[in-house]
């Protein structure tokens, strides 16, 4: 028996499907695809009509023989796909309250990560908690993140730094895919950080090498993660050496992610086009070259205005990205020190302010974009004939409500797959 | 038959009861008067007992004569007082939602207002709006602002600029706290923009005449305001007007707020302190010398940083003024343009990020030290016997969540007057 669920006539409906969005497409970012009045049918969990409520014929639904047929009035709301959070560190032990206590106080970041604060203490927690101790955090934020209209998580590792926490964190990530039937997609970030006990003579090169010839094969051979992404940046990994890490990782068939240009002009976003990874992060301190060479490439740009606020850094010019023809995407960064929030809803609002977005721009960052740079465009990030139907039901008429009033309780209804999940 | 109400054994109580918080009394203004595993008694509304959840007899009140028990399970949970939003300008026609994408692009909030754009925008929507168009709008927004905690409305007038829509916007204020229930405080901002018929030769001349002959007498004379305050600052009155204007309205009964020091340094802070203002607003471009002369007057310095954000302007230094002895308060200065961010929540959290707050700080910025603004601080803002039972259960154990997980949906439960209200 075949399922059809209708959304009938949302005073907006924002397809996001008036072309591709990116910069290898040529459509503006900004172009929502809105459709007013708008429908849309859901047939076994995905989209196969989209248009205006004037063109639906629902009697003929409804006389579908073998079909059961659900409609959710929509007048007064807004439809939009479900939001693409591509970049968290979701699966973390423990938690660096303490830590931001201390930078309100006036500490700060790099200083405490020096002092074995900020990601070690992080790794220190992880490590010390076991697969089912991590899953029941780390579900209980992304449930919260769900009710914030995130309905694909992108999860990254890189608190365990050793073999066995890292495949332990993928581990979770797969189980919340698998057991709780959240879309994830996962990618090893074992070079987030020089783990502790690497940090004498002879250390860093142990690490690298270990990391290289045991700990990105383990992962590819259980197909634990699609992507591998390294934190290319001061304090962490320097540019040479993260062009060896990412080579051994498209080797073994992952594709690439890099932590970019966030503390200093440190070569990430220039490696990032060279090795034509599908993302590149942060992108504080680029210039027109990098954005040039971004371009060339086709990496997606992934903003993260929330660890901005957080750390009370320098937002990155987004505008500046857009204006250069870079595909923007926007995430969370959601992760226990430089920025734990959660609501994806919340950090598209500070794309416009803080990065100097338009909400349209914003709201593709959060959708479309953030899909292509997860090599899921086509299957999410749209309402699309054929593409899984992720969406969220806004409690307005007017998508802009979603920066005008950021923070309020807008997000409606979430649905997964043609069915709610919050 | 007495109806008590208990929240039981909490895993913090955040009383905000360990002393007065305010510059006059001398306890920190980061101190919660915190109790873990603690118990609040409710009777009829208000708090009769508050402790630690071991020295409650619960038996003997289920055993009270005439008495009907409800008990509400806190383990796990946070219980702190309802919000109290204490600068709104929640009574507004329309919006103003394509001056804020002119913004994002670019656009400058002065340029907009001198271009009749800004508050003149809002004056022409809401006197174009009778009674119950504004209610509607109002009463919508009141009830999105409830569910992400606020249950004290601080409400200003300012977008009639004559006394018929003056009066009308005080009326649906009015209407706020007596048909729909909502505690509400009203203050008369008619001095909040020259109005666009008053911009000729003598037209500034009459208009505060009418302000000071008319306008305030009117509105004094209904009861339909409590507060008068001035928009103090480049574009809107002078120092001297503001105090011509002030001064007559302390003769008609009312008490006092300022517009202060938003746009520049413009002597708002100090007039608020020569007049002893309950509270001075904004304070963006304030030294050492007006910290010391609110401090001296027990004027409530309120922030308001959803505006910072929003306007793309720096963060008021709460540090300083804290550190100074000044008693700090947080509001979300929703209105339709510079901010129209709903969540005192959200902007609990931006205190941190953005005026340098602690997390307990801003707690108190939102609770005791509003009401005190609002001079309430004997009936909410605090768990303690006597006053009104408005209180949050968070759905997290540490209170920090609301900043480290900002825009969460952690507010699980917001009670008026011992009533779930949403």
């Amino acid at each position: 028996m075949s399922q059809i669920v209708v959304f009938a006539e949302a005073a907006q409906l924002l397809t996001l499907d008036g072309g591709p969005i990116t910069a290898r497409g040529g459509a503006a970012q900004g172009e929502l695809g809105l459709i007013e009045r708008g429908s849309a049918v859901v047939r076994d969990g995905f989209f196969s009509w989209v248009g205006p409520h004037a063109a639906l014929d629902l009697r003929a639904l409804a006389a579908e023989p073998g079909a059961s047929l659900e409609v959710h009035e929509c007048r007064g709301k807004v439809v939009m796909p479900g939001l693409i959070d591509s970049h968290t560190h979701l699966v973390w032990g423990g938690d660096r309250k303490d830590e931001l206590e201390a930078r309100l106080g006036g500490a700060d970041y790099e200083q405490i990560f020096a002092a074995g604060g900020g990601i070690l203490s992080s790794v220190r927690q992880t490590r010390a908690r076991d697969e089912d101790q991590l899953h029941a955090e780390a579900i209980r934020r992304a449930l919260r993140m769900r009710r914030c209209g995130t309905t694909t998580f992108e999860i990254k590792s890189g608190y365990g730094l050793d073999l066995e926490t890292e495949l332990r964190q993928l581990r979770v990530a797969r189980r919340l895919r698998d057991a709780d039937g959240l879309r994830v997609v996962a990618t090893c970030l074992a070079a987030h950080a020089l783990p502790a006990e690497r940090r004498g003579p002879g250390g860093r090169e142990s690490y690298l090498h270990e990391l290289c010839a045991s700990i990105l094969p383990a992962i590819a051979a259980e197909r634990l993660a699609e992507f591998a992404d390294v934190f290319c940046d001061r304090g962490a990994f320097s540019e040479h050496e993260s062009r060896t890490i990412l080579r051994r990782a498209q080797e073994l068939g992952f594709r690439l992610r890099v932590h970019a240009n966030e503390l200093g002009p440190t070569g990430g976003a220039r490696l990032a086009a060279e090795l034509r990874a599908a993302s590149a992060d942060h992108l504080l301190h680029i210039d027109d070259d990098d954005r040039r060479a971004l371009r060339g490439a086709g990496v997606v740009a992934t903003l993260l205005p929330g660890t901005s606020l957080v750390l009370k850094k320098p937002y990155a010019d987004g505008r500046a990205l857009i204006d250069a023809g870079v595909p923007v995407a926007v995430a969370t960064d959601c992760n226990p020190g430089s920025c734990a929030i959660e609501s994806l809803a919340l950090v598209l609002a500070l794309a416009c302010h803080g990065n100097r977005l338009s909400p349209a721009e914003a709201i593709c960052a959060v959708t479309h974009n953030a899909a292509a740079s997860l090599g899921l465009a086509h299957r999410v990030g749209r309402l699309a004939p054929g593409l899984a139907a992720d969406l969220l039901l806004l409690a307005t008429d007017d998508y802009r409500d979603l920066v005008y009033h950021a923070g309020s309780p807008l997000i409606a209804a979430v649905f997964q797959g043609g069915e709610r999940v919050a």
